[in-house]
């Protein structure tokens, strides 16, 4: 571990991060700004682009594969801009194409309309003729549950099953019941009960916090692909990611987690100042380039 | 999954694998017995040697990395020529020499004399000259606990940590307290909860089954060295895999794990007739050798 970058990027992070306790429509601007703040890498370039009728960010690929990217935020902040520079580092490493899904949020849109709008992408990535066997899809916290969610809604829509699946960081229980939720809660600089709790309200609108479609921790995880779940030890939703491991591959899924240690929230987010930002990015990309076909087939 | 592979393998444990019930030192024989009648692979040569006061087989490597392995069978059965074949096949795959201890056995020599022959074993290694970055240890089943317990007495004892550790269907918690002993029984070709508790018994001699250094998902695990864990979906201790990755992350350690769906216990054992066996090796093999030094230094 680089204990300086670290304890930098906790700096950054003391200063200023994500504030969930907000008002929604405010700090949305000013997250993105945020994000916009840190050094971006020119060469990563996204177009804006509609798949399935949701707007988002596309990037070309090397070969037939496409990964399609649903951004964290709590499901009532962060944008395909926002985590664009993610998202296409996570593409570049894999050799894939992009479409990141700028998905409705809450509170404007609670729940279901981020699910409904994964999957219309979902099915907009197979219309334009990608095969589900190339497409791999990740997203990070929020946006992780959101992949989980969106891959039992695959299923039970009879839909065929991309090739595998990436959550970072994932948030799968909006019921906030795991044990870090407490135990870390000292030692995560990113994230905190209240905030999440806040985000949560917003996005459930009423709902059952333990609603399967929004917290997919427990719902059916049947027949799910392949999955990679990538989590920091210091974070209150580490627990989030090892029942979720624990769960799926309970019900049969080939499951891989890795936890990093000292690793703070969405850690990749900060690739521009942290290697294990980058090493996390690289290893990634790995794992989805060898699930994805490497040179376009005829049709 | 090859499922005929897989099919095939259950036909022969229901034929009859391993017998906890049984008296061990009758069923020690039978086990050894049956390992041996496996197809042998002739080039996997081994030798036996004494390390550090301990029997066992030795198998020489490519550079200076040496795996030091702990075999299963509940502490009761098993021996270092019965899993001669599986040990030496990951030290291959990994281009590292091979030291497989022939720790003593229950109920001639409970807890902790198992404890006690691992930790000679590697103060053996280490006196040899060999760097304890250049050390993975390795175990399955039993094995598996015994490799944690190993790394947490080889920390309070001050000694230098091992580059990394691996085990392959751990059995960590000997109170048989995890979920999988019940929702998994009917999965299992393997194991059952009776047979594992008479092998606990044995080797606890009337010690507490939560004692940390007998159930090391009971211990302290800060401090460790990265771990990788494998398990599979169809193994009663499956939860004792995701509870062991559940507390050695929350505790720092870098930890991976990965579910196999469909998989029996020690299924690497069968990899003569499973293809998932040959890829699990494969995949741990891959794992040892990028942590250890690929070309031996000046000493």
């Amino acid at each position: 571990m680089s204990a300086q970058e670290l304890a930098q990027l906790r700096g950054v992070l003391a200063q200023g991060g994500v504030d969930f306790t907000a008002e929604p429509t405010v700090e949305r601007v000013n997250f993105d700004g945020l994000l916009a703040s840190f050094p971006q890498d020119e060469s990563l370039v996204t177009t804006r682009r509609s798949v399935g009728g949701v707007s988002g960010l596309w990037a070309d690929g090397e070969g037939p594969g496409v990964l399609l990217y649903l951004h964290g935020g709590g499901y009532t902040l962060g944008s395909a801009g926002g985590y664009g520079q993610l998202a296409a580092s996570l593409a570049r490493a894999a050799g894939v194409a992009l479409f990141s899904a700028d998905y409705r949020l809450a509170p404007e849109h609670p729940h279901p309309a981020a699910l409904e709008d994964a999957l219309a992408a979902y099915r907009g990535v197979l219309d334009s003729g990608v095969r589900a066997s190339d497409v791999v899809v990740a997203g990070d916290s929020a946006g992780g549950g959101l992949t989980i969610a969106l891959l039992v809604a695959i299923r039970d829509a009879g839909l065929d099953a991309p090739a595998a699946a990436v959550v970072l960081s994932p948030w799968v229980d909006l019921s906030l019941s795991g044990p870090t939720v407490a135990s870390k809660a000292a030692a995560d600089p990113s994230l905190d009960e209240k905030g999440l709790s806040n985000a949560a309200r917003h996005y459930l609108a009423g709902a059952d916090p333990e609603t399967p479609t929004a917290s997919p921790l427990f719902a059916d995880l049947t027949g799910l692909p392949p999955l990679l779940i990538e989590v920091g030890e210091a974070e209150i939703l580490l627990s989030d990611a090892t029942r979720l491991a624990a769960a799926a591959g309970e019900a049969g899924v080939d499951v891989r987690l890795h936890v990093w240690p000292g690793m703070v929230h969405d850690w990749a987010v900060f690739a521009f100042m942290l290697g294990e930002g980058r090493e996390l990015i690289a290893e990634v990309g790995g794992f989805v380039r060898t699930r994805v076909s490497q040179e376009v087939q005829a049709r």
